[in-house]
């Protein structure tokens, strides 16, 4: 990636997206899951840019949407409805009327009453909702709490006792189809032993279920796989299908599965520019003109981001790198090694392709920035930089001087 | 505040604020410098809707700007310009220049670094840059430690020893007029001993400045009154200001203020609808139409905001409430006493007038909630529910199917 070349001819503060690399990550998972039917289904959430769905679109993959808005961009990037599952803890009346209209695979259900609820929706309309069921098999996935979603303590999914019974439920409704069940028990996965017990528990629910003539057709393991965004011990694509696979014997599943931050996170850099430099007592800052309204990941969760400076001044000391936002919460990274700088010097935030753009406001009316997509090394914007227009269009006409 | 008609009238969520609190808490503050010449400078990043800026514009208001967008957005809403402040640790190239062109009060300047660019790009405009200099006096403001500024730990302003310096240094310039000192040791101060200190400190420059002919017309006590979102201790606007004003005798200053979260912040109420109600476990979820790309102040800082459930059933016990956001981390309130919710009741957050709308986001595809302003028992918009088309505005242009 010629970075520099990219600052120049779009600016900064700047999104970086390798197209390559995504069709690398998607492919390297597609092929793990070669053993059986699978539908890749690109969690829109990690990256939800429409020429970003629209690529893995014409890879062949589905789209994991949490709102309606998700399932709408699915749509108009180009992926198949038949492809398009719609999850989520709390979906309103209107999201799911436009979900069952738009005639989707599955919406995937979190609690009894979303279940009633979508029922008497689907009567309203005469339509058969096809669903699936969360199940949270209550299996600490040892990662950042903010992003761990399958204990009971989480707000996600129903417990194994519960799912019979909704299972048991909508098998007897003429508005429901039960034809899918979910699990996803945190992002950024480690370890494989959390993923196999939790595939193990659901698998056998399936059984249980079967036995009783349910037959679950869509086998929806969530998404999870880790990147490495330090030194993080990764899990194998490959050995993550087969724990998985191991668990399944005996039944005629199609695997799905939503990968968001293992497809998109490392192909992304956010691209900003150093504006100044300056010591208070013995700190040191390199303050740049990309904030935590840009990149909230190190303000939310401490996240690290590893930070690169373009320069070939190799003069090195322990710096906090900054943005311009008002706010002590409003960094990069703190206390790392970084060159000295001179204003202009680019400045590259790696591992930035998953909640990095999704995730920016408009903090201190700072316009967002501009995304771009490399592919066979010819660059095109994806979405422009906003103006001050932008920020002030859904205010100005109610001005009232 | 009819909370119910208003959600009826508007949709969840929304945001309401009180002008009329506005205006009590502008007065307020006003009325306590009232000694001396001040200018209450609204600090705009805290709530930056067009409509809220007029409000406090026609009050006689200027404005606090940490970016050539709060500056348009300042001028845009009425605003005198001569009463418009532009801080913040980097300003680029083009803010500066706007701002320069646009003949606003003054530049509030962080770093020597920032000071020579402001020289350099006064001289290409063959103007002179009005400047303050933002003194950082090394005070622990005792708050939290995200939102504190004042200690040199911190990214903001300059040590003492460099101000004096870069005063002499501005002095000398033929583009640069040193008219204002500024300090601003932290948000949401509960307590007054540091905020008496550090203005003493930054007194007893501003007296040094004089004896070398550096007459400082402007004293910046910057922002910080703190509001109550639970139990916390109160400074009075009265006996802030005559803090500062104990500090100042023989100091012939105008004092400029910039408040916000005092001025907004519980004058503004986040609405927000019940979806459903589920079990995990014996953890009990709330979950509600509201979520943290709306208000990100519980997940970001862990802050309190009261909840309040508007319904006649008093059973109450233990719950989370959360948003429909797919992460743990969506959250407005952690094991608080809430009574049994049907669908559709209607949750009152408390204390949202500030850092509320600023910082939302569109995660999850979510559109940013509507705004309206109610003044003397009259409800009006100001600022629409954003639409899909509003999300994928600057993208759609690009998608290539």
């Amino acid at each position: 990636m010629n970075f520099k070349e990219l600052a120049a001819k779009y600016d900064t503060p700047l999104y970086v997206y390798d197209f390559n690399h995504f069709t690398e990550q998607f492919n390297k998972l597609k092929k793990s899951f070669k053993a059986r039917k699978s539908i890749i289904a690109y969690a829109v959430k990690a990256n939800s840019n429409l020429s970003v769905i629209n690529h893995f679109a014409k890879l062949g993959s589905g789209a994991d949407c949490v709102s309606i808005g998700e399932v709408k961009r699915a749509l108009l990037a180009g992926v198949d409805k038949y492809k398009i599952i719609f999850s989520g803890v709390g979906k309103r009346d209107d999201e799911i009327k436009e979900a069952l209209k738009s005639d989707i695979l599955m919406l995937n259900i979190e609690s009894e009453a979303e279940l009633k609820r979508i029922e008497e929706i689907a009567k309203q309309l005469g339509k058969v909702a096809r669903i699936s069921i969360r199940v949270n098999p209550n299996i600490d996935p040892k990662t950042h709490p903010y992003i761990s979603t399958g204990l009971h303590e989480n707000k996600f999914g129903v417990d194994i006792e519960t799912a019979k019974k909704l299972y048991l439920y909508a098998k007897k409704s003429e508005f429901l189809n039960p034809i899918g069940i979910h699990f996803h028990i945190g992002s950024q996965l480690t370890e494989l032993e959390p993923i196999k017990e939790a595939s193990q528990i659901v698998a056998d629910l399936v059984r249980s279920l079967k036995a009783v003539n349910i037959d679950i057709k869509f086998f929806d393991v969530g998404g999870g796989l880790g990147i490495r965004y330090k030194d993080e011990k990764l899990i194998e694509p490959y050995d993550y299908a087969q724990a998985i696979l191991s668990t399944l014997s005996g039944l005629d599943v199609t695997i799905i599965c939503e990968p968001g931050r293992f497809l998109v996170g490392n192909g992304g850099w956010f691209l900003t520019k150093v504006l100044y430099e300056k010591e208070n007592g013995d700190k040191r800052f390199v303050i740049v003109d990309g904030a935590m309204n840009d990149l909230i990941r190190p303000s939310l969760y401490n996240a690290y981001h590893k930070v690169e400076v373009l320069t070939d001044n190799k003069e090195m000391s322990k710096a906090n790198l900054v943005g311009p936002v008002c706010e002590s919460g409003d960094f990069f990274a703190k206390n790392v090694d970084l060159p000295k700088t001179n204003p202009g010097d680019l400045v590259v935030i790696h591992s930035a392709g998953a909640y990095g753009f999704t995730m920016s406001s408009n903090y201190n009316t700072r316009p967002r920035a501009a995304e771009i997509a490399v592919m066979d090394e010819k660059d095109r914007l994806i979405r422009r930089r906003e103006t001050f227009e932008d920020l002030i269009a859904c205010e100005i006409d109610y001005l009232k001087e």
